[in-house]
């Protein structure tokens, strides 16, 4: 079994980085806190023997060797970027957990066949960077490495030019490591291990996911003197389209999601109606079918209400994955440690997106979550037990160890 | 007559400070555009031999003295900030056209018996700080200094402290100056005179307005993880206001407006559900029983909206002004010079709030309008024709001799 006692201190230690304004934190990627965050890690990592390497996306890889020079590597981790105000164990307790595995193996003077990489994608979140996983999904080849580096956070400001800002442009090639296989262990950021009394989400499954950002353009006018048949207002088709995304994910119940989180307006004054509404509607299933249906009749539907009021719509995906499989043996390993390791358990969907979900386009790949309380997660206020934590991180330890073969 | 070309010639020499991004202008209120609007028009003045005094509000008073040592001045002006993106006409015409009128009686060698002061009132916008009229509010009593110091804008400055920043803190108790008249000429900014092909609206009334922010809170979560059924989704209750707000606009058709110019969304991220949303709803109406009833049913619905959602509900207004009828004998004043000149008008209700608005509280006033193409205002796309600005500045001329006396 892993030290829960340690793996607390180190997630208490890396909160300590990049604190939010209500007990979470605001560590978002390639930002001097992201660069703090990465020095620590590094260290740590540095103290427990791992030799780093950094690949053109930032993304760190640290390694224990293992006894096979030609057995490839199993790999261990997350993120330890966040949102704005983003909790303290979302990404950051699979990196360090994969960090206490090798901990516990140095403990016990284990060495397995394949060596270990415990990893920090950069750019997970997507908050500041559309879409999330970014590097993982250069590394999985669903991006260009272009493309990464073109991405813009909200002041403009490209991906590329901020990792080189911060100093974490590495010198590997993205995507040119081989994975034997890849495990994340992730706070559930749902609420159902919790409702269950579970303390094991055996992740069989994750949800498929669009970022549909769409751009309305209203006619920008006087709030007082423009009489409202002369209006053009997109505000009133955004409205609609909100409702409408609300209608379109009740009528896919059960397993579906829609909403908004990010919303501009143009100018945005008080006595201006806006000119240009710039929002993104994320939606998930695990079920392809039904998620691409949800979007053309968003798609369809939007443009409908937005010709309806003569507003300009356009519209763009900014992020997009598909539902995902994870390897149904990794699955089992996962499973069959719970059980022998006495931890309750039961099989989950993911409804995040997770780095796993590219990973394992490439290399069998799979899921360990923990419950969090209240299903709270993209919350200052996220929360879990360190008993929660340690459950997991032992059958992380025990699945990695069983796939890496002592 | 006016000279009309030197008037237009001032336009556009002002309208090169804080130049927008589409061919109007972001100069707003207490910024360095507006600091150096302030000293060229001050300039323009010295020239034309005016003596200047500034309020604690730092308002810029320009007085060209009259005949009659006891004779209460005659005011004349408007506002020199802007909208974000803003047009070249909107407060500045009046207040250049004041400047026009001085210059023609200086050709002229025309006195008058009472002085004639060109007012520049600080902040009428209010989009940098809300509300908008903000310096003729304080002017006529309606608030009080320190509530008008203390405004903030989004980046949380406060009034105060940008009105010394860019150093036009004036000597002048705001509000200790007694007016015999207050005339202000601006451009439409509403559809009507170009459509019924007036050269001139005779303003009889103004509309009143409720600026209504709502907070709404949500709890703030993952887009993809949290189940329909357990989110609190501030946004959606946001898009069911925005559509009450129309229907109760409609409802109160004709003779009422509402709509939304600001919103923010917080943390603002795609993949995370609002914590928290603030935006201000504005609504209008000539007639004070409907403005206020709009008011009170849109709290009510709002309300109601909220709590069938579980989404915390806050209303607080930032900004309100009762309907306005203008003086009679200078609304006839004004008529009077039109049709003397020969110059087509009509009457017209002002859409929007103006510093004359105010200052009718405490003195005579009313107001001049010309036409703008479109009826487009609070836009940088902006336009009127050198003939249009011209009729009105004749107009004025006149109403503001006969009203100073010759
Ligand atoms: N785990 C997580 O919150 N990832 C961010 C990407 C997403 O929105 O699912
Ligand atoms: N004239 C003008 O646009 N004033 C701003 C105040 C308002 O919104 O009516």
């Amino acid at each position: 079994r892993i030290n829960g006692d340690r793996l607390w201190e180190s997630l208490m230690d890396m909160a300590k980085i990049g604190p939010g304004i209500a007990g979470g934190n605001n560590r978002q990627t390639l930002t001097d806190s992201d660069k703090q965050g990465r020095e620590l890690f590094a260290r740590w990592c540095d103290e427990a023997g791992l030799t780093m390497g950094v690949d053109q996306m930032g993304t760190m890889f640290m390694t224990r060797p293992g006894t096979d020079p030609d057995a490839l590597p199993v790999y261990v981790g997350s993120h330890l970027d966040t949102q704005p105000t983003g909790g303290k164990y979302d990404g950051v307790l699979g990196v360090l957990s994969g960090l206490e595995v090798i901990r516990t193996l140095n403990d016990l003077g284990i060495r397995t066949k394949h060596p270990i990489v415990v990893t920090n994608w950069t750019n997970e979140e997507g908050a500041r960077f559309a879409p999330a996983m970014l590097a993982s999904g250069v590394f999985a080849g669903v991006h260009t490495l272009d493309y990464a580096y073109e991405r813009k956070d909200p002041e403009g400001l490209s991906f590329g030019d901020e990792l080189k800002r911060i100093g974490w442009v590495g010198d590997e090639v993205v995507g040119a490591r081989k994975m034997h296989a890849y495990f994340e262990y992730h706070i559930e950021q749902g609420p159902i291990l919790e409702a269950e009394d579970k303390q094991i989400g055996v992740v069989t499954h994750g949800q498929g996911l669009w970022w549909l950002e769409f751009t309305l353009t209203g006619k920008e006018a006087h709030t007082g003197s423009t009489p409202m048949n002369m209006r053009v207002n997109a505000g009133l088709a955004m409205a609609r389209i909100f409702e409408m995304v609300q209608d379109v994910a009740m009528a896919a119940q059960p397993g579906a999601v829609g909403g908004v989180g990010q919303v501009k307006f143009s100018p945005n004054s008080r006595n201006v109606l806006p000119g240009t509404i710039v929002f993104t509607v994320d939606i998930r299933s695990p079920d392809q079918a039904k998620l691409d249906g949800m979007r053309s009749q968003i798609e369809e539907k939007a443009q409908a209400i937005c010709a309806g009021l003569g507003v300009g719509y356009a519209m763009e995906a900014v992020g997009h994955f598909d539902p995902v499989t994870f390897d149904p043996t990794l699955v089992s390993r996962v499973r069959a440690a719970a059980e022998r390791l006495g931890y309750s358990h039961m099989n989950l969907i993911s409804g995040a997106g997770h780095d796993a979900c590219w990973t394992n386009r490439i290399a069998p790949s799979t899921m360990i979550m923990c419950p969090c309380v209240d299903g709270l997660s993209h919350n200052e206020a996220e929360d879990i037990s360190k008993e929660w934590a340690t459950a997991g991180a032992d059958v992380l330890f025990h699945a990695v160890v069983e796939t890496a073969e002592v």
